[in-house]
């Protein structure tokens, strides 16, 4: 290894990086591929910690390839406009695996833990086993964790391999997820002061809109657009923006841009 | 009365229009505007019962002015566009009021049940009353109603002063939600071959978009754009489109409109 590119890997490894969850989450793996992660227990302690100055960054997912927008990082990235810009993204695969303790097994359990959103994407191995009843956590990697701990053979989660390696759990199936293609986007962000640059080639420019008219100028660029309930007055709503290119940006910035990544 | 506006009154009172929750609901209050309401368990089986015949119609929430869209429908009639019309659409006030059983007070209660986003609603009564403890439940009416049944003083609902008379509750505190200017916004929707007709103005027309370019003709009528994840490829997204007045139909009409309101 040379004394530069050694360089370049003790920069990120001292680089903390924040992600919502226990570590095994699909996050944690995003996180990773930009420095230390760090966890923490929910998406605005992601932002709180950037902001504070506890973490450089933070990997938050801000739509999935199946269920959509993460709605709830876009109202952060609209509540946090101008205190935070976006470094980098990254789209990671996911892949759900049923994991147990060992001497479980799929026929011998009864139930199966993991946040809803995973269990929503897995509705096809739930029809073929009626028997297993699907709970609802606060978390994949979490759900893990706890059966880890409890030592119940009753139950299964439905969490990444790393989750596996990391709490002792044995991968029972692999890719019970109905769909194969399933992958998550994720937004590294940073504060809006930070000198971290990520990207190399401007690729999407990413900003709020405060109406559908300001929008208008970059609708043949447009990407992606969600909409934003501000809860200030009645039906007002804002607009997460994603438009091809750099094109725009010098209208873009007074917009309150996010950065182009 | 005259006998033609009686007609029109019996002709209103015999049409069933289907609602989600219990009796008291503000969906009930909604359909009731448009004939006899008739109660069911899920938005899902409020589509279903006006596809299969066993209503006229049905009231649906699509928007409200604080928490934005309701996800659920904008999915539900993307399911079913082209099978469903919308032949009215109103914006309904929402009160949240705190009922309870004689005898019951804010000072000795220690939960107050409702539907999470009624819970969310009232962010500030909460931190007023932090003994008070929300519990979420599946329905703002059927909170009450189980309160009326169990006959426990120490839980109080959040639900519709209409839910306070039909389940013989108190009101204990009326118009606790942190903004006085809620509302919902409802479509009502009938199967796409029903001579049903409501709206004598045409206000704005409702389709699907199946991208951000389709969108690009309208977009300076946009009023509303709610996208919608579509499950079959990754990151495949639709957009639910309200334009305003007719202009375009034409266009429109090969996108899978869903009718001029």
């Amino acid at each position: 290894m040379s004394a530069s590119s050694l360089k370049i890997v003790r920069r990120k490894a001292r680089r903390r990086v924040a992600f919502q969850g226990e570590f095994g989450a699909h996050s944690e793996l995003v996180a990773e591929k930009f420095g230390a992660p760090v966890p923490f227990a929910s998406f605005e302690r992601v932002f709180e910690a950037v902001l504070n100055g506890e973490v450089e960054c933070g990997a938050i997912p801000i739509a999935n390839a199946i269920a959509g927008a993460v709605k709830e990082n876009a109202e952060l990235l609209w509540r946090h406009q101008r205190r935070v810009k976006i470094v980098a993204e990254t789209v990671a695969p996911i892949s759900h695996c049923l994991l147990g303790l060992r001497g479980s097994s799929i026929r011998a359990a009864r139930e199966v833990h993991s946040h809803w959103q995973a269990l929503a994407q897995c509705q096809k191995f739930f029809a073929r086993h009626p028997r297993l009843k699907p709970v609802e956590t606060y978390d994949t990697a979490g759900s893990a964790k706890r059966i880890a701990e409890t030592g119940d053979l009753s139950q299964l989660a439905i969490a990444s391999e790393r989750a596996a390696k990391r709490y002792g759990l044995r991968v029972l199936k692999r890719d019970i997820g109905d769909a194969k293609w399933n992958a998550t986007q994720f937004y590294l962000i940073a504060r809006a002061d930070s000198e971290l640059t990520l990207s190399r080639r401007i690729e999407k420019t990413v900003f709020i809109c405060r109406s559908l008219s300001e929008i208008q100028p970059f609708v043949s660029k447009l990407l992606r657009l969600e909409p934003i309930a501000t809860r200030r007055r009645a039906f007002e709503t804002h607009y997460l923006a994603e438009v091809s290119g750099a094109a725009g940006a010098e209208n873009v910035q007074s917009l309150g841009a996010f950065g182009r990544v």
